[in-house]
């Protein structure tokens, strides 16, 4: 089945080619047979074109061209004609040309698709990953994965022009004991003891900065075993780096630099890095309510306290009094949008937030309504100046703690920028959080643990705080992530680079001298022969590639994503393997 | 400790800055203290520099220098001064110049390294793998990864222009019932079932073709778990690729041109690809005696079964009555090489072949000698007629089956040109081995496996072996290795894209339909919807830094490798992990 060399992509033949001979290959997209003519739209990588089959051009094509159907793969020779302009098509890229054809061959046969290969498809998502091979020929899905590739190649080619070196790192690591759940790779040669595939090549990129590297940097697949959500996967793709001998804001200025190239290269889009806000973590938290804050649009957080321990408002009152917060954000002009049923349904939302109640009012015709106006009437006019209400405003309260109004904030604020529509979707508003604690509390675990990673450098001013007799969980850390339209695209941080503090570290985390050094005793024994200072970040390129193209959900820019049991629905991973195999590792499973 | 911005890398001043102020950091490779003058070596990423300390430029300065020792690491600013003449080092490429320094900062300090960091350096192979991080520090490692990241850059860069899209493929993978071991990862939502770290990315490439993005590539890393050798290790490197629609001319002129970019990039060479020879396996199997040949050397195999069977040897005419071959190699002026004991020790090596034994003679002033001339006197005309013998020379034989004489001798003329230097370190001899027999007999698994796997082409000649009534294992595969002064660099084959020939090949290979619809019913099925004609390559990027690094073993290219027990000494993987682990696992193991 020899043919002809393919001379272009189907999506780029144009007007400029007319009379010209080409050679396509490609799918059928569709067929229209109207007896004498056949028409047939080629579709390859780049985009679709017209052919056009007839006697008067060829027999033996149009007679080809009789038996093909849908997602058939054919290779096709003609000559590029300028469509009549009753039939320029101006929604078509190749719109105002067709390709009369003279050789047709039929390279694959299709059986009919379980659904139609074309953008917007509603089908099933378990479906669609089952056949993912199909899924993928939707046009914009291979958009999403060109875009990603984009990123990718952009990327490399920057890091080249800085220096950095492209050093990979082991994916069969050790398990360690901090951070998110390891996946496991059972030893052979060790029955019994595991390798565990890397949650990110974090201790490996510190040493390479001890081996004397300087510049390290790797597209890296990281792995954590934990229960998913829309921008989680087991596996996930970062933009990995490390420096020795820069500061903070020197790695800033690059990853600024990498951002403006990657959306220039990529979506065409200026940014201006000069421009990023630069706001430290306790700004970000009071004004947004939030570590990741869209910037996008206003709606800052206003702290009431003040003002509200003046009312009888029991349920503000006893927040204060128990050393928490009354805030309020501002729904501009919001005052009819929100119904009773909405708020009742946000009232139920915020509740994982750990927040009572929603407690709100609406000022119209200079009066504030709703259930808690009556508590507020001596507070009115320090309420109406401290929020700058405007007539038709809707005000949203939450009290309680520092991180339950927060977090109850933070979610409201974006839910009433999007459903007043203030937010704009054409926008890229970048900016860094930095200054972060060095500890943070988990409910999880019931202790503290690090915020960033146990490798954070504290700030200098700060490092008497993991001193013995002082609350180390005061200490703020060198750290800084960048924030993209409300998602956190990196994180990165200065590094410990000597044993003293990387031992008060860990000590502060919990961690005997015992287990520090099984966990961390080759990292502590490196630090004792020269380490440099060094800092670096990680930036997450699943989320970036989702964010570029407008796509919410991480799975539509990875070409074969698990599903939200962790199983790939097409080859069926996990699997049952055979007995010799786990003989082998000297494994035994459940039947 | 705040320092100024580094302006330079310490082995990249030199003579054209004499007279300016530089900020360098590094390691201080060594320190001489000559009372009033102190002069240390810094070493970083780029090389090394000589710093001078002096009260005369800075008292501070020469006090801190006092403290330094090896792999401390410091920051000094200071001023580029000329050498005297009479103190210039030919051999440093700083070598004209010093540093005066008027400032130093002690950044960490050092305890003495367990071995000194130079090239050269005879230490334990895994006292340099448990202290990884101090052997990286040596120039030739540094050099031979900064050449790997060159190898990486230069790839991306070529594959951008070609319009291939990087597209990254599962790690968490199926595991398959063919080739090598696989590694396992156990699943924490299903347990009893496993993932399989990938071997390669084979199938989703083929996928990805069938998806439609036309060229596909991946720095890929793979998993075997396989007994280690030189240059093996569980976890590899391969730049992945695929294409549609191409065939194998085409496919390999592509790889051609990556060949000629990167050996220009990273190593300055001119390759002609116009040159690279194309030999048919067979033909390639019956010059050299291997699939791989180094082609730096002539040397080549003479077919001496038409003149053996003349004579009286029985060895060798009864190896050729069993349908076996007596081919011969000519060591060019050997015969005053090769002592008894040299021959003693090569006949006990050549076992392995299964060779029963080495048969030789000299050809000294027209005579041939050694312990089996007696044989030959009736044929000794035909065999230096055969052999064009001339004074000098010495012939080593083989016989007995293909596989033995072909292995054997290919063993052998690399051990002859070594011996007799007569291989030019310098050459860079590509060549591409095509035309592969379909299956191999495996002595391993005792049946026949596929030569490359099971989704290799057949030639279109040969189709008609995987019918039922005929015998599959004469087909020959439109498939092609890329072979680099001796080593497989890599290797590659159009692939099977229709349901019908696949099917016939897993058949060919023992699948029942069952065991192949449970192996690799999704590709089966794929295939039914319009899979285009494809074919690509994968080449080992480990190996490939390697030769072009001149190292022997891909350790030394790799940052982080395993030893010969698939353990990493540094951070001591794989390891124990904790019950709870485990328990979430559904796993049992051995105490």
């Amino acid at each position: 089945m020899t043919t002809k060399q393919r001379t272009i992509y189907a999506g780029l033949v144009d007007e400029t080619l007319a009379g010209q001979q080409v050679t396509l290959k490609g799918w059928v997209q569709k067929r229209r047979d109207l007896g004498g003519l056949i028409f047939v739209d080629l579709r390859d990588r780049e985009g679709i074109v017209q052919l056009t089959f007839s006697d008067e051009f060829s027999a033996q094509a149009r007679q080809t061209a009789e038996k093909v159907r849908s997602e058939f793969v054919i290779a096709v020779t003609g000559t590029v004609s300028l469509r009549a302009d009753s039939a320029i098509n101006p929604k078509m890229k190749t719109g105002k040309i067709e390709i009369l054809v003279h050789e047709a061959t039929i390279l694959a046969e299709s059986k009919t698709p379980p659904f139609d290969i074309e953008d917007g498809v509603d089908v099933n998502e378990e479906l669609k990953l089952k056949y993912r091979y199909l899924d993928l020929r939707r046009p914009e899905m291979q958009k999403g994965l060109v875009l990603r590739s984009k990123i990718m190649l952009s990327t490399m080619r920057f890091m080249e022009t800085n220096g950095f070196l492209n050093i990979e790192t082991p994916y069969l690591a050790k398990s360690t004991p901090e951070g998110a759940r390891d996946y496991l790779v059972p030893s052979r040669v060790y029955p019994g003891s595991f390798y565990a595939l890397p949650q990110s090549p974090q201790l490996f990129k510190q040493l390479l900065m001890g081996a004397g590297f300087d510049r390290y940097f790797q597209i890296a697949r990281c792995f954590r075993d934990e229960d998913l959500r829309g921008d989680r996967q087991p596996e996930f793709t970062q933009l990995d780096m490390e420096t020795s001998f820069m500061n903070q804001s020197e790695i800033r200025d690059l990853v600024n630099r990498w951002v403006a190239q990657v959306m220039s290269d990529v979506v065409g889009a200026k940014v201006d890095p000069a421009k990023f806000p630069i706001l430290h973590w306790q700004e970000a938290m009071d004004r947004f309510g939030s570590d990741k804050p869209d910037l996008r649009f206003g709606i800052e957080l206003h702290d009431l306290s003040g003002i509200m321990k003046q009312t009888d408002f029991s349920v503000f009152t006893s927040a204060i009094e128990q050393g928490g917060f009354v805030k309020a954000i501002v729904a501009p002009n919001g005052s009819q949008h929100f119904t009773r049923k909405m708020i009742d349904a946000q009232t139920d939302y915020i509740k994982r937030f750990k927040a009572k109640g929603l407690a709100w009012v609406k000022y119209n015709n200079g009066e504030l309504t709703g259930p808690i106006a009556k508590f507020l009437t001596a507070v009115k006019d320090q309420l109406v100046a401290a929020l700058s209400l405007k007539d038709g405003d809707m005000v949203f309260f939450a009290a309680g703690t520092f991180s339950v109004v927060s977090d109850t904030l933070g979610y409201l604020r974006k839910y009433v920028a999007e459903e007043l529509h203030l937010i704009d979707e054409n926008k890229w508003d970048f900016a860094w959080i930095v200054d972060w604690p060095l500890f943070e509390y988990s409910e999880d675990f019931g202790r503290w643990i690090a915020a960033h990673h146990p490798f954070t450098m504290p700030n200098e001013e700060d490092l008497h705080y993991l001193d013995d007799d002082e609350d180390p969980h005061k200490a703020h850390a060198q750290s800084y992530d960048l924030v993209l339209n409300g998602y956190e695209l990196g994180s990165g941080s200065i590094r410990i680079h000597t044993m003293d503090i990387q031992e008060k570290m860990l000590k502060a985390l919990g961690f005997t001298p015992e287990k520090a050094e099984q966990a961390f005793g080759f990292l502590l024994e490196a630090m004792e022969y020269g380490f440099p200072p060094m800092g670096g970040i990680a930036l997450g390129l699943d989320r970036l590639s989702m964010l570029l193209a407008k796509k919410d959900n991480i799975r539509e820019v990875i070409a074969f994503p698990k599903n939200s049991n962790a199983t790939e629905p097409m080859t069926k991973a996990p699997s049952r393997v055979s007995e010799k195999q786990l003989q082998e590792l000297g494994l035994r499973v459940p039947d």
